[in-house]
């Protein structure tokens, strides 16, 4: 099987290195010579893709910034092969795959938009590692993907090492991940703004750590995405201030009774999404 | 060496455990007994701690919440032997520094009020292990300690395991662990509360896992922690709910350059603040 990666960056870097493992061929692209260079010398990838290679692919994952993305897949469209099939790896779906969609149809290959569970606060294919996605949940969104050729992908992805492939629409998919992975990139990178950040030494465990581990994001990256996802993100965000507010007005009120059931109704809700994973 | 542990949960049972893999005599209390005796029959204990032994103690750990630390140390004061030093682990320090002060120059004894960096989101003897202080650090507030009795009491938290002990008065670490770790509590706590959590299988990854792993707290404890500590902590609530209001009205705005900005600063901020530790 030929695989094209475009985007040699932390999560293309990884699928490159994965496929490597698994005695797939690789076709590499990136904007940035030396991160193509940098693949070819660890033998992420075995050749260059380009206009005379991408036809060769049965599966193109494009690995970039969602607006680069669609412009990469619109450019190159009249390239790839027949019956091939698209994916992307964006945090947000809609736009994509709303995009996308019919230019695939056009050319006669399948776009199915996908989001892998998984990444870490670096970014960059020196960061990427071959073990980035084992047991991690990929997204798929397929929209009108034939079933088989839908389940043939799902079956790539969980060669690859994936735990788990969870089916949606691009709305639901951009509804939820505004929450679980939006949300908290904002809430790390607001937390950290706090003046007593710069004097912690010493008064830190895991639960000042943990809150501030994303607060190092990629700043073009996630305002694309935020403004992509405009109206969820903003939802979630009110919704987190507007639960805020309500401690600081039980502790300000002196009203304990209050805040204690505002610290049991967030361990309930806690133990209760638990239980639904 | 022979010290008494009041206070036998996830804190007092680990420090219980820590002692006698060091060879010290520990005497242990706990209101309720089936805790008293999962210590014993562990031989995390040697003997119960009470009116008749509490005497023979050279230092007193109180791992109680802070309004029973206090009554503790006061109703047994007249008992603890002139020289000895007692410490607690409160999660806040102005409190029980003030409440009981006074009480240790007429007694005799001395006071230090401590606050070891450690902790899980589970509390209980069950939880409880020796290995929880390693390498974490401790906070010790000796006020007008001697200072031969506080390099011992540092020495002897070293000689436990723990990495590194910071001194600081009452008010600074009341004002510092506002941001550290009772923020992180709240923040994580008011996270969860999103209708979103309720639907979130497969579309989770490690930032959602490390914004909500503090959700379950302990009601009661973190209730008492935060009143005493009010001014603090709801500056702290404060400061984050005008630092999120920015993202959302950068994104309402639809104003990419700002929010990019606000990114970007969380970043340096982030960058800035790992430098100093």
């Amino acid at each position: 099987m030929n695989v094209g990666v475009a985007g040699l960056g932390l999560i293309g870097g990884s699928f490159a290195k994965t496929m490597k493992e698994n005695g797939i061929t690789v076709y590499g692209y990136d904007i940035n010579e030396s991160s193509y260079l940098a693949a070819k010398m660890t033998h992420a990838v075995d050749e260059r893709l380009t206009a005379d290679t991408i036809g060769l692919c049965d599966i193109i994952i494009v690995c970039l910034y969602p607006s680069a993305a669609v412009d990469y897949i619109k450019e190159n469209a009249h390239l790839i092969k027949k019956g091939a099939v698209i994916t992307d790896t964006c945090g947000t779906k809609r736009y994509i795959c709303e995009s996308i969609s019919g230019v695939a149809d056009k050319q006669g290959f399948y776009f199915i938009g996908c989001h892998p569970m998984a990444g870490t606060q670096y970014s960059g294919f020196s960061h990427s590692k071959p073990t980035l996605f084992k047991g991690a949940s990929m997204i798929m969104c397929p929209g009108n993907t034939p079933l088989d050729i839908t389940e043939n992908t799902k079956q790539f992805f969980i060669s690859l090492g994936f735990g788990s492939v969870v089916f949606c629409t691009p709305e639901f998919h951009d509804s939820q991940i505004a929450f679980t992975s939006q949300l908290a990139h904002v809430v790390s990178n607001a937390y950290i703004k706090s003046p007593a950040a710069q004097e912690h030494k010493g008064f830190s465990a895991g639960s000042y750590k943990d809150l501030t581990r994303v607060a190092r994001l990629n700043p073009s990256m996630w305002a694309e995405l935020f403004l992509e996802n405009r109206e969820n993100i903003c939802r979630e965000i009110d919704t987190i201030i507007d639960e805020l507010k309500k401690y600081s007005d039980a502790i300000k009120a002196d009203d304990k009774e209050e805040l204690e059931k505002l610290l049991a109704d967030g361990v309930a809700k806690k133990l209760s999404a638990e239980n639904r994973k």
